[in-house]
């Protein structure tokens, strides 16, 4: 005998979350039974609503409830300067930094030819158009500094050079209060060959 | 600037996930909007039937979509025999190993004085309830050798004892397989202390 069917559908749906299989999909749909139907009947209202409400913005390629994103739309930014990133998650940490006035294209991936995720999966023929709408004079690569992410920016970059946009990439090297007797040989390498003059 | 308000309000409606937390959440969610939108409406789906169509059985408190379930409906079970389980997914793997054909009754949970779970919250009193029939003529503890599982056997057994019902508790020992070699001590001794005769 097997639990009733509505609550095997619900262990199924579960799994389509990452990271969930059989046994956690399991344990989440009896928490919610047992212990928290309230959460349950939120988190399906919420599902709901973002399907309805959640779309792409049209300039950056962020989640939005607008055909253009606030920050998109935001007078207060810098048009002048266009940020690539790889995720939303990236994009947040940047704005968190608060280091940065300029505006964002999300590509929404990388470039990963194993997982046959190409140029056309990560929208670049729409960042070049957003690139090329003459008033950006500077497009910053900020893709992870995974072999991945730095393909991507390799790439990018090669694209953009013979477009006469001027293209940087966000620095690597020692963390702030990284210490030189902690930090990877690798990390350690690519600040000494990077270094600057003062 | 952050997610739009119905992309943050799934985050935190996927925070009542056990295990989940803010970090995971946000993967979750920009996962089902870039990478599984069907995926999410069939979750959202299954939570809102699950709500509505599941409930407790009255004879063994497991989830059910009728106010009696399929097993304990079932003319093929020993009605004699009354097996009491912690959770649904104890009764799964007792099913699955094919080994008992009685009827069960599902705790939902264990003794717990330190989390504030009593008696009355793991329904004690219906499972005496039920257990006092005049057909249960043996009642099966299979509740996990854990501490709070040992403890809440021990107290079901004690209250049974004084009604006059048949108590016995599954048995502890090598698994099948098992190599003594390899075994932890504490199992090795009560595989010792409860030997039986051949």
């Amino acid at each position: 005998m097997k639990n009733p069917p509505s609550l095997e559908e619900l262990i199924t749906a579960l799994r389509c979350l990452p990271g969930v299989g059989a046994k956690s999909a399991q344990r989440m749909a009896f928490h919610l039974l047992q212990r928290d139907r309230a959460g349950a009947a939120r988190l399906g209202a919420a599902l709901t609503r973002v399907l309805e409400s959640v779309r792409h913005c049209e300039r950056c390629n962020n989640f939005s409830e607008t055909a253009v994103c606030a920050l998109c739309s935001s007078a207060q930014r810098d048009a002048a300067l266009l940020c690539v990133v790889e995720t939303p998650a990236d994009l947040a940490m940047l704005e968190q930094a608060q280091c940065y006035r300029g505006l964002y294209f999300v590509l929404m991936g990388r470039l990963s030819p194993l997982d046959g995720i190409g140029p056309k999966d990560i929208h670049l023929d729409r960042m070049l158009q957003r690139a090329a709408d003459g008033v950006v004079r500077e497009v910053v690569l900020a893709t992870n500094f995974t072999n991945e992410g730095e393909a991507t920016a390799h790439f990018i970059g090669e694209m953009l050079a013979s477009r006469g946009v001027t293209v940087s990439r966000i620095a690597r090297g020692l963390p702030v209060g990284g210490e030189i007797e902690h930090v990877d040989a690798g990390t350690l390498a690519r600040a000494v060959i990077e270094r600057r003059a003062l």
